[in-house]
This record gives structure tokens, sequence and C-alpha cells, in this order.
């Protein structure tokens, strides 16, 4: 436990995906990753009201598979690079394992946006769906 | 209950701002926001290894003033704005109530980190923290 307080939530949709094995996928989205379909559930699909083809969206995953007991890793999995604190990298092994990743809107059907790029493997819960805000550098 | 699988995390630590009032809170860090520090729990503190003043990090909080139950609000709160589903906006209003936050860090002590600009209000529970990617235009 790293703190006595916790929060509790339940994914608004599913990655689907042709990768299935996290071996497989690469390590960042402009790696070479493929598109990919977040099924949103039925429940909160009023909220996908406004997005349109085209649009930049940062989806949030959490990575079910991950190891949340890692604080330190050698980055990229690489020996030759020196041990670092996870939060100081994008090791999906970490202890809230959040996934980040900017994509573009290729598709909609129904409660489905088709998008990408994106790494994350098939029956990623997804947490959260937001704009790319233009007037920031982030997002 | 948006899916029948749910999780479970605990912060890896807490917001210390002089903004103790989501009213007082500008809508995103580049308007106007204060720094603040981020009190990460010790338990996890080997994690910021390799974090220096100066980097740029997307810090990722959870709103837990926030209602959870909003699918569509008018954008900044404008009601001339139309109806817009929450994941097309930055609501902190929504399903799950993460923030997302690009900030500077300016200055380290011990498991403390002060960055700015953020938004975030004082005892807002910090998810995770990650580095921005040179390489994407998101993060």
């Amino acid at each position: 436990m790293m703190t006595d307080i916790s929060y509790t939530f339940q994914p608004i949709g599913f990655i689907r995906s042709d990768l299935t094995r996290r071996e497989d996928a690469p390590r960042q989205g402009y790696e070479g990753a493929p598109d990919a379909w977040i099924e949103v559930s039925a429940s909160v699909a009023q909220a996908l009201h406004g997005i349109t083809v085209g649009d930049a969206l940062i989806i949030l995953t959490w990575f079910h598979r991950s190891a949340r007991d890692v604080l330190q890793v050698h980055p990229r999995g690489e020996i030759e690079n020196p041990l670092t604190g996870v939060f100081a990298t994008r090791s999906p092994d970490r202890p809230n394992p959040i996934g980040l990743h900017r994509v573009t809107v290729l598709e909609i059907n129904g409660n489905s946006l088709k998008v990408g790029p994106i790494e994350a493997i098939d029956g990623t819960p997804v947490i959260d769906i937001k704009p790319v805000l233009p007037q920031s550098a982030d997002s």
C-alpha cells in the first residue's frame, strides 16, 4: 500500500487489436504500432458526442498485465542503460500502470472508434479519452 | 457500473498547492496556474531516480472532487457552447476523472518535486508521473 487511500474505477471500454502479446508490442505508438478499435461501453457512449474522424485524441489505458512492484528499470529493457526510476521512463511496469497514447481518429462506428497508432494489446482496458489541446505543447 | 471489471489504485502522492478551491483553479495549467509541490510517498520514492530540475513531465492526477456521472457538458461552462461529450472535452467531470498536466520540474527536495504550472487543487491525489517524450508530439 502506497497510501491509506484507494480509488476504484471501471474501464470505459476496451482495446480491440491484432496485437495480442505484450512482447510483440512496440514500445511507443510511433514505433510502428498498428491501428486498433476502442469499444466504448454503451453506458457512457453519450460522452463520445462531438468526436469526429481526424481528431487528435489522448487515450488513457490501464496496462493490466504490468508488474506494479517495479520502481526502477533499465530503459527500453537494455542492460547498458543505467537503472532509472520508472517515473523518469515510459516503462509499462510501474505502481499505477497507466498508458498514455496520442492517436488520430480514423473511423467511427456506433460506440467504437478506430484509432491509431496504438501499441496497447487486445483487451487492454481504456480509462479515459481526451482531446489534444491545440493551445498546449502537451496534452 | 460501466463494466463488470474494476481496478483499484493507491495514489503515489499528493499535490500541495496554495489553490484550495476548485472554483479558483484555472481550467488549464497554461491559463495562469501556480506552481505546486508533489509529495511523493516514501514507499515509491525510488521511482523518482533520474528526474532532474528542468525536466518536462506529465503528471496524472485523480480529480477527487469531480462528478463521475456527467457525460456531456457545455465546454468551459459556457451555456452558449453546445453540449459536448466529455471525451471530446477536458472537463474534470467525467466517468474516470483523470487530470493530465504538462509541467516543468522547478526544484527537488527529498521525495518532493516542485512543478508548474499546475491547476490541480491542494490535496489532489497523484496517480503517475511520466517524462515528456521528445520524439513524440504528444505526451
